[in-house]
């Protein structure tokens, strides 16, 4: 039996204006410190407390783990960081309005962009300021690892290596281990590990800030997940649900 | 050749307290937020942009390293913390005030603690609250390996292990390294760098918040080193080196 913990970032600047983010390093907005903060003395209240955490390479989630931790006294567990846990590339939808973008291609193209598993929306050109060949961060990745868009099919595949090599490892070891990270690379990751179709996923939506707990057996299937705050979970995620339509 | 950088914690609240803090897990004072800051901006301006760091796993040096990374845009490099880069454990003397401390054992006794290479000052009892056997971040370690004093020379013998076996490899890897530590664990280091002997490492006085940048051939020799802010760590080495004398 090992535990996992899933925590999405705490809204961001750009969750509060509406846009597409994805790889762009928005930072969290005040709000969202507030919530990474309730997310750690909830871990507190739940007697859960992570022995290692893994984030993404992006500001909003590096730094709800950091604040998530401090509260919780556990600031000097071990960090590992990953671009395999970065939030899904949004190709040229990135810093649009996403009312906006429901309005201009309508809702059908817009819910196939947002919810598709495979379909991934325009791709960005190798020039421009949202293509990661040009973000000092992935220099050491090779040039066909660097996504100019991403659908949650991508997502999923470029995540599960990090899985096996770097999480499990963690898990077997017995160590309570958080993932720190985003709406897609944790559907991604939830996706898996509950076995989701394609169509299951559409309807999946994961809150901010309010961890997710999951027991796993020998096999890392899950025999148990809940969310620490369930009331605030299932408000949140129909805020998440209900995005673009204002 | 390669480039590592040291950057003692901003002042923290016990600092201000002049209150001596060792392995206590004391927060950043709102100034040494700032000081950390003002080394991530001064990273960038030196144009020394670090791709690894080290931290200790005291609160004050996590949060010194975070801030500072932020404020240079590089909050997503490679984290690693150890004990091994804590401050010299101060026994007895944790918790107390520097000028109460002065004043009822004397100059002499004063300076001997402070600055002695291999005198500690009195242990503290297994069940003090400041004993590491009482914290959990230290579970994992055997228990002849927890400190209930230490003087300068323990402080070496035990972060030399984490020099080589961590730090180094980073070095020779080509990668622009921030250990991110303490006065005590700098001076420590700073020792084996340019070879001072016990005598010499008595008037090191390593300031807050300023990154001190050494340049290292080969053989980890040190060819250059210096203050990215030459002025103000002269004024805050002073500063340093009058502690205790109000």
């Amino acid at each position: 039996m090992s535990t996992l913990v899933l925590l999405r970032h705490g809204e961001s600047l750009w969750n509060q204006q509406n846009r597409f983010t994805g790889w762009e390093d928005v930072d969290l907005a005040p709000e969202g410190e507030q919530e990474a903060r309730h997310a750690g003395e909830m871990f507190v209240h739940a007697g859960l407390l992570p022995d290692v955490v893994h984030t993404s390479l992006l500001k909003r989630a590096i730094r709800t783990a950091d604040l998530s931790l401090a509260a919780a006294g556990r600031h000097w567990i071990p960090v590992r960081r990953s671009w395999r846990l970065n939030e899904r590339h949004y190709g040229d939808l990135q810093g649009r309005d996403k009312a906006e973008t429901l309005a201009r291609f309508g809702e059908e193209q817009f819910t196939i962009w947002r919810r598709s598993f495979d379909t991934p929306p325009p791709a960005v050109s190798r020039d421009s300021p949202y293509h990661p060949a040009n973000d000092p961060r992935y220099a050491a990745l090779a040039p066909e690892q660097l996504p100019a868009t991403e659908a949650l099919s991508n997502v999923l595949e470029r995540m599960l290596p990090y899985w096996y090599d770097s999480i499990v490892p963690d898990l077997r070891a017995g160590h309570v281990t958080l993932v720190a990270a985003h709406g897609n690379s944790l559907r991604a990751l939830v996706m898996h590990l509950q076995g989701l179709t394609a169509a299951d996923v559409v309807t999946l939506n994961i809150p901010t800030g309010i961890a997710l707990r999951f027991e796993l057996d020998e096999s890392l299937r899950p025999t148990s997940s809940a969310y620490l705050d369930p009331e605030a979970a299932s408000v949140a995620a129909a805020k998440v649900a209900s995005q673009g339509k204002r």
